[in-house]
């Protein structure tokens, strides 16, 4: 596995990013307005097949090898009472996930994609970032290397999701040293604190963006003082199916936090990746409008673990479904419109 | 098969409507507090679930038996120049129906749906609701009793779309003689009318409106003399689940119209159904609005065919899938909160 050894070497490959096929894209363009359906009838399924195939770098684009990656981590900033849940909460539910009892492992199944459960370094929770910063560069560029390295060989599609007891707190934090504003615009109730629990993670996320404000104008630097370890890992995980022609479906608020840094160090870097649907937590809608995304899906979710990641696998094996298996309207027999 | 002899026998039975079952919503909601997940953090998946056990009338729902009812009718106001497809299309796509090559195929196979398609007197147009009832009491109530007649026996969910050159006008004027207002806030673009055939569309509506106005207090009449065979039918459909116990997914605008008539006569004659998706068909955000539905998907789909409603039944097999396969706290030996 190729680890990066230095933030100076994580940017330049930030910053070289490949663009997509855009022929591949036009071919799906061409032949949707051959299918037997109005121009445009199929919405966003049309653009998504050449989404795909932009970033798969071919016409008929496959889904055969999907591949959901939830990373999970601790987070010392527990200690300011930001979730009601015990931090020993995210072992435990790794284990659950082993036993194939939570959630994403319903979803998962139900997408035909592959799992995989990636723990971070749990007995290491990350320090408390209203202290210092949470990871220091080797932490960071570890967990970053782990994400990276995750990204299984013939993937065709990545949907990438997290679990840690306190990270919707690390997610605001990172989203307002990226997009301005603070504690009130970006904190939510994540797993579902109560008032006085909002008010300590308004003040949590508060007390880091003073404390570490020298450091947060460059976007990887704040993800390494405000993240958390499955943060840096989504960041490495995106980054690599970028660099492996991989789209990409970003499941919540903080997968799309930890993604985001991307955005900030090149435009269009977040292209390969569709924000797949949009949390209940309150800071999700406006993160992803902040990078130009519009959600694929808004069920009222807010569970984290890729579950809407995996969700959404399904409009994409319809858009692939429909652009695949539809025919023209010359092999049907259809008149076309006068 | 059971037909309806007469207007006063099927309003009748759209007035004796069987409830839901209260006991088997509310163990669902007893079992999702106890899943390994934040309260209400699954969102739409958890009332879902509760939604599809209410229907069924049992607290553990299942969806082995989908079924995908198109109904395709022709339409005598197309004389208006309300398309720009010749009326031809619409048999034209029964036949790409029964070959496999439309969007429905592709996307009821992904759904794991069985796909009936039924053509109703295609031969015969209704007549042009501009000038004329569209059908009499005998056509109308034909179309509603095939409809009726369709549910397959052991359906647990049905999908219900149309197929028909023209309707969307037939869907507006239905949907404007039901809840106010003219062509102007109903019609919309259809298959992709230019801004001419949008006028046509909008001046067919007000005149329908204009000459049967004596006829438009009764929600059946409505849909007898706007209507369409296809619409008639999927009325009858949405009947006959609430009568046996299948949740419903509407479609698109023209098939809530269809259905929206059953609602005037009865409070809460479609808890058993669901939106599946919103069209971009212009009238149909309104029109779920008005019915106090709040659609399932937002995709920018408008291609009807019972589309939106296959793309919809992936989210029931999550909301089933989470509610019968997650663990519990307690048998994964998770904390919960404190």
């Amino acid at each position: 596995m190729p680890r990066f050894t230095s933030l100076a070497e994580l940017h330049a490959a930030c910053r070289e990013l490949p663009e997509g096929d855009d022929t591949a894209a036009a071919a799906v363009a061409e032949r949707q307005a051959r299918l037997t359906k109005p121009p445009g009838s199929l919405g966003r399924l049309e653009t998504l097949a050449a989404w795909l195939a932009r970033w798969q770098r071919r016409p008929m684009p496959t889904l055969e090898h999907v591949q959901v990656l939830v990373f999970a981590g601790n987070h010392g900033v527990t200690a300011q009472g930001v979730s009601p849940y015990p931090a020993a909460v995210t072992a435990q539910m790794v284990a659950n996930f082993s036993a194939g009892g939570a959630a994403i492992n319903q979803l998962a199944a139900l997408a035909a994609a592959r799992l995989d459960v990636i723990p971070l370094a749990l007995e290491r929770p990350t320090r408390d970032f209203t202290e210092m910063p949470a990871m220091d560069e080797a932490e960071f560029l570890d967990a970053v290397s782990v994400g990276h390295g995750a990204v299984g060989a013939g993937t065709d599609l990545l949907c990438l999701g997290e679990m840690g007891i306190g990270n919707t707190t690390a997610g605001a934090a990172v989203a307002a040293a990226l997009f301005g504003g603070g504690g009130a615009r970006w904190a939510g109730r994540g797993t579902g604190v109560d008032d006085a629990g909002l008010a300590r993670k308004r003040a949590a996320v508060d007390a880091a963006l003073a404390r570490h404000a020298p450091l947060l104008g460059d976007p990887l630097c704040a993800a390494m003082a405000l993240g958390g370890r499955e943060l840096a890992a989504i960041l490495g995980a995106t980054l690599a199916a970028r660099r492996r022609g991989v789209p990409v479906l970003l499941d919540g608020f903080v997968c799309t936090a930890a993604a985001a840094p991307l955005a900030r160090l090149a435009a269009g870097a977040l292209e390969h990746a569709q924000v797949a649907h949009v949390s209940a937590e309150a800071g999700h809608r406006m993160l992803a409008e902040e990078l130009g995304m519009v959600p694929l899906l808004d069920l009222g979710m807010r569970l984290g673990e890729a579950s809407g990641a995996a969700l959404a696998v399904h409009v994409l094996r319809a858009a692939v479904a429909c652009h695949g298996g539809m025919a023209t309207f010359a092999e049907a027999g259809v008149s076309d419109r006068s």
